[in-house]
């Protein structure tokens, strides 16, 4: 016996858990950015430099193994990360700047 | 009285923040994929158009006043999701293709 489903409601029920999902990524993001502007005014205030290649490099390390774990793609992980601190690293600029 | 602060221990202390911050993003992340892969299986199956812009639309304005009330940038809330949009466009099309 194969179920019968309506593919548009399917899909809207779908994407209201993408909503959610996406409502939860705003709001962790929202709270990163506090703690990254933070850094930057630490960074800023004791001359330290706004960039940091050996943590970016352990960031990305645990990332990808977060990611694999997870079932998710390595790569697009890393690229996800990079977006976030190329972001971080234009604010800290700014507040060194 | 003003408190004396250790800067590398502060920063140090800010950076377990952030770590944590982002292995929630990879989770939620990856569950959000986990998400749009069935949709992407979903919209194959009833030949549905890969991308459709104006849920991309709703999405948008949605996640800018999310943004904007948890004192995100909305700007950056809006590459955030094109990023990811993006990425999921690509699934769908492999998906399809």
């Amino acid at each position: 016996m194969t179920k019968q489903i309506d593919p548009l409601k399917e899909l809207s029920s779908h994407r209201a858990s993408i909503d959610n999902f996406d409502a939860a990524l705003i709001h962790i993001l929202a709270e990163r950015f506090r703690k990254t502007k933070q850094v930057g005014e630490l960074k800023a205030k004791f001359n330290l430099p706004p960039s940091d290649k050996e943590r970016e490099k352990s960031q990305i390390k645990h990332l990808r193994q977060l990611a694999k774990d997870s079932d998710l793609d390595p790569d697009f992980a890393e690229k996800f990360l990079e977006f976030i601190i190329k972001e971080v690293i234009q604010h800290h600029k700014q507040v060194q700047g």
